[in-house]
């Protein structure tokens, strides 16, 4: 195990040894330990409920599938499409901006390394027009995505490239379109069994937020090229890791506690900064994690709690020149993730230039690689010098190995956090309310008494209404 | 002034009236007229100092010159790079986003309406390096900006281009460089003087998030044949209407006083929240000019605040399947701001299909364009239903005009925020020690103090760290 890339996790910025009054005590800990030491016990106690904790064990021959109906679009297409929203979208976006090209889709074919890539996870008029600007329909393949067969936007798509590939493709267009459902219920599955599409499950269990180690994220990732047994070795690495029972020693664990301890601590922010473009993606990831499993309204005994954390997406440097400053001088509201890189790979040395000016030309001969992590560890050090709360994710390099497991760190990390917390982690009963409105107001079968009820709804006050 | 589309901002989901005991009353607007008014007279007074206010109504002879370089540019290149950060690149990005193709960058030359647009807001090396795997350097012009001249990462990439250039391109490389700088100090204008770069100037009293109105935003808008006196004249429309005194109907105004009011009612997290593709990197953009102008640790009286809302992106319908349910159920700690548009560019009939399944063929027959409205009237009335504060702003259509408007709103409603917070919304004093943690760590002349405090800054424990 010792011999594993580890991706290795830094608290010191959140205790008060390194901030002061906003960082956490020993006695803190100390004092919730008792508390961890129960949720880690029921942790254990649900995990044959926790299907998506099996994913990296119990795949290999759903890996095999995948792997060969990869090789068949990747022989046969120019661009796949995956059609999906929410956690159908977010894993594969992260997962392809980490380990493919930055500019993969602008890449000569000779170069890219499987055919284009969209995730359409919206149903903007303007963006279903400008994708059929850049697709040869002809060319493609699509994936849909949806455990339930029910998600409104993922089935209008679906209705939208059915109706595209008959009349581009006739005959044969159902061989386009592979699905991804649940095994047993909901209307995807029927359809895809009426009309003989290759389909891969979202096994039981497997919410869409913890779903990217499943067919879900597993196909677009092979299509395009990326090594899935690799992404699943790393993710069971860390389900290794994540069996240490000394809470301190458990990074998972301790990052959710620290974050548990912060929130009570009125901390109601989770920024996560990656000083890396290719982890850009993943805060948008854990954004969909950290939010949809802890905004809960009621806690596990029934009563009212309206706890969560909400995720705010940056990324390093860049936001250094657009939120550090609130990041540095607001309120102490916020506890920063940061994600780092030991190696990135490519490096490049700044040339000289402008030797007559001194301020510029200090930069000659360092590497962009230094000046990026130079500016992380100073966004730390100010961070700490100013009382915020941050800790630092750390991945030796960014391969589907350790890509795999700061996946499974997160989902890990979520699931514990959500024990503290004691709530459920993997219901979102809030969506409901705007999902049933929808229906209503489009007219679907069934929801008689919600489209009374937007009916009944007060007039807008013409007076709070300027322009 | 009638007949000009108008941005419509509806402020009903603020009120008590409609969303209960988390929104406000007519009372409190009442009680704060004093101040709003005060704070109104004071933004009145400080006008001539803030020049960006101008910036609609002073550029004519610079907009001729940015179309002449523009015109240049598009007959000679075939790609154009921004090398710029913070206000450098988010007002750029989103105006292009907001106006041009949704998938510009991959449309052949035929159907793109200028050279493909990098804009490059990060040093990882990284993603140079995929920048130069899809560029021709030869056919490729670049736009440095920085108002300073001192900002590292953009002078390493200048570094870095002045070296690719003179390799690739030889005697004629810098007429492929455009500098915007300060007209008079700082080291890129030096640099351009010497080197004889074609030049633009940022005003002065435009500091760098309030400048996609001056030449910083304007070149690579016209670049990429955006009509930027249409930008300029929908900001001056927006002037005109912010001249309005009664604050009531003042939009502006009304939104940065209803979010004043929810700050210090604790919500501390602005959601924006784009309902169009088009729109989703004004979110960005308004991150930066919120968080950096309102994030001040002391107020215009010298004494400790720490105040500031945190802005989180979050995209229509995309994150209702991401953040809604945090939104819904979690804390009451945030105001949602929606952007809405009227009429899309584009309309799009879902089709028939899959008639035997009702909970899938009641979407055929209705457009995208209702699915997405829908989809957001029903968001606004869920939060508005669990009791959350929101206001929508929205858009007769997108165009150059209306993105001015839209622009010149928020930053208006931004410097009446700081106004209202008794702040200076124009500084940025707390990057200033990441800034020069990095400078000392890369050994810039004259950080020997910053280096030996970096190096007296006690080890970390090793406890802490895990992994």
């Amino acid at each position: 195990m010792k011999n594993k890339p580890r991706i290795r996790v830094d608290f010191n910025n959140m205790m008060a040894a390194s901030i002061g009054a906003h960082g956490i005590t020993e006695e803190e800990i100390a004092g919730h330990m008792a508390q961890a030491e129960a949720a880690a016990k029921a942790l254990a106690e649900k995990r044959p409920q926790m299907k998506w904790r099996e994913l990296p064990h119990n795949q290999a021959k759903i890996v095999e599938k995948i792997r060969k109906t990869a090789e068949y679009v990747r022989a046969n297409y120019d661009a796949f499409v995956v059609l999906g929203i929410g956690g159908s979208a977010l894993g594969p976006i992260a997962v392809h901006q980490a380990l493919n090209h930055l500019h993969y889709n602008e890449l000569p074919d000779s170069k890219r390394n499987g055919p284009r890539l969209y995730v359409e996870d919206n149903v903007d008029p303007e963006r279903l027009a400008a994708l059929l600007d850049v697709i040869d329909i002809k060319r493609t393949a699509f994936n849909v995505i949806t455990k339930s067969g029910s998600t409104s936007e993922t089935m209008a798509q679906l209705l939208a490239v059915f109706d595209l590939l008959k009349s581009a493709c006739g005959g044969d267009y159902a061989a386009r379109i592979i699905a991804t459902t649940d095994e047993k219920k909901g209307n995807l599955i029927k359809i895809a069994q009426e009309y003989g599409l290759t389909t891969f499950f979202v096994p039981d269990g497997v919410g869409g937020r913890f779903s990217e180690l499943c067919p879900v994220g597993l196909l677009a990732a092979a299509v395009c090229g990326i090594d899935i047994a690799e992404l699943l070795a790393g993710a069971a690495f860390m389900d290794d890791l994540c069996g240490e029972k000394d809470i301190r020693k458990n990074a998972a664990y301790m990052a959710a506690l620290l974050q548990y301890i912060s929130m009570k601590r009125g901390k109601n922010i989770s920024v996560m900064m990656p000083y890396a473009d290719s982890l850009k993606y993943m805060a948008d990831w854990y954004a969909q994690l950290w939010a949809e499993s802890l905004g809960k309204r009621y806690g596990l005994s029934g009563g009212e709690v309206f706890t969560g954390q909400t995720p705010v997406k940056a990324l390093g440097v860049t936001d250094q020149h657009s939120q550090v400053q609130l990041y540095v001088e607001g309120p102490f509201d916020k506890v920063v993730t940061f994600l780092g890189v030991d190696e990135y790979r490519s490096e490049y040395v700044i040339p000289g230039g402008f030797g007559h000016i001194p301020d510029v030309s200090f930069l000659s001969g360092h590497t962009l690689n230094e000046l990026i992590k130079t500016e992380q560890a100073a966004t730390e050090y100010a961070l700490m010098k100013a009382g915020r709360p941050s800790f630092t994710v750390t991945l030796p390099s960014v391969t589907a190995f350790t890509v795999g497991e700061l996946l499974y760190f997160f989902e890990v990390m979520t699931a514990f956090a959500g024990e503290l917390l004691c709530i459920n982690a993997f219901d979102q009963p809030g969506v409901e309310g705007g999902k049933q409105a929808t229906y209503a107001l489009l007219g679907k079968p069934g929801f008689d008494e919600k489209r009374a009820e937007l009916k009944a709804a007060p007039e807008k006050d013409p007076k709070y209404i300027v322009g």
